[in-house]
């Protein structure tokens, strides 16, 4: 019997929203759903490779944009209460104190146990973002691609 | 055999996610993928005829209401980074370099290939909004008949 | 045959997110579908005791946490034009003169129905909230047991 499958959307390029896609994408795993993410508009935040930047063959809106949104996924804001950073802190602060895993440590860990990334390629274009730019493990692919492996699967999530 | 089928509840009212759900309705239908779009609350501002207001039979409140959002779906905001619109102009500005087309082309596209459109009762209700100040191609429905369209859907996404 | 099931995760705490939630909520169970809400977050906030609220075992974080969020769902705000709250009385003001139910009613409705509602273990830890701080009716779960009642539904939402 074929295992079941989960499809997340993460459209959302915040921490907390981006916490909680990546807490079930490693749980659904570990109870052996097959497991697929497809990275879409501000979700992209989330797949920067920090140490591949690069400025050629991008527009001034493109370089801006770039320049203006976080490199790290440890510096997303929170959707709410952020209060300019002292909500995140607090939040993070609370995490450490109940040994929480961090936001980079559930990226690792959906890396690590090979669940598969799609980049969504219209939002790649239209933000500037190119290939090399993203980590390693991300391939780009079309919205149509994402709706052919969406329905395929058990449990569909916007997030 | 049947089409696989896609039900989308549009609860927001922002540009970026509107982008999002509408190019995800139109990918679906060009792979005959059958479409229906549930527009509630804030997702209603999609919706709305310009060229059809009427103040009458509103209340105070109602009134308010209806000058103070966006009347055309090009001025909804985005959803984060809008830098009091700043922000969205950089996106539509990015979007045109890339010849993506507008939010108003994908609405479009979803009117000429005949998706459904259905708006919720309740939140028209509330809101508002009469069935003729609302663009042609909607129906007015319950949560019930959402619920019911949704159930025998093979993807459900609430944006 | 076996009812039809939906499962709701709600992350936000909203008060508009989460009267679209209730009302889904509600109207389902009304025709015959099984509903599982999975409170995560954000979430929590709307299952909050407002009789029950304990400053034992919390550290400084969470004590800070449980007061500066509100303690009773009429207290939450609106995910936009919220206005410092003049957007959320508009709203409120405009589902009074519709005879709507205000959200306290939905969630007596969710109560009165049992519909199975549950709170995220994780969340309850690293916001320091205890299982006697939440109204009765919740159980607390982990997101394993999320997901394995999400992936035997026919609808899945992320709110």
């Amino acid at each position: 019997m074929n295992n079941k499958k989960m499809n997340i959307l993460i459209f959302s390029g915040e921490y907390d929203k981006a916490l909680a896609a990546l807490i079930l994408a490693n749980s659904a795993k570990e109870i052996n759903i097959d497991v697929t993410i497809f990275f879409a508009f501000w979700g992209l935040l989330l797949i920067r490779n920090p140490n591949k930047m690069s400025e050629e063959d991008k527009s001034t809106y493109e370089k801006m944009f770039a320049n203006m949104t976080p490199k790290s996924i440890e510096e997303l804001p929170l959707s709410k209460m952020n209060f300019a950073g002292m909500g995140k802190k607090m939040l993070t602060e609370m995490m450490e104190e109940n040994d929480t895993p961090t936001l980079t440590d559930f990226l690792n860990g959906v890396i690590n146990k090979g669940i598969t990334m799609q980049a969504c390629k219209l939002s790649c274009e239209v933000m500037g973002f190119k290939k090399e730019e993203l980590i390693d493990e991300v391939t780009i692919v079309t919205a149509e691609e994402y709706l052919k492996d969406a329905i395929d699967s058990d449990i569909q999530l916007f997030i």
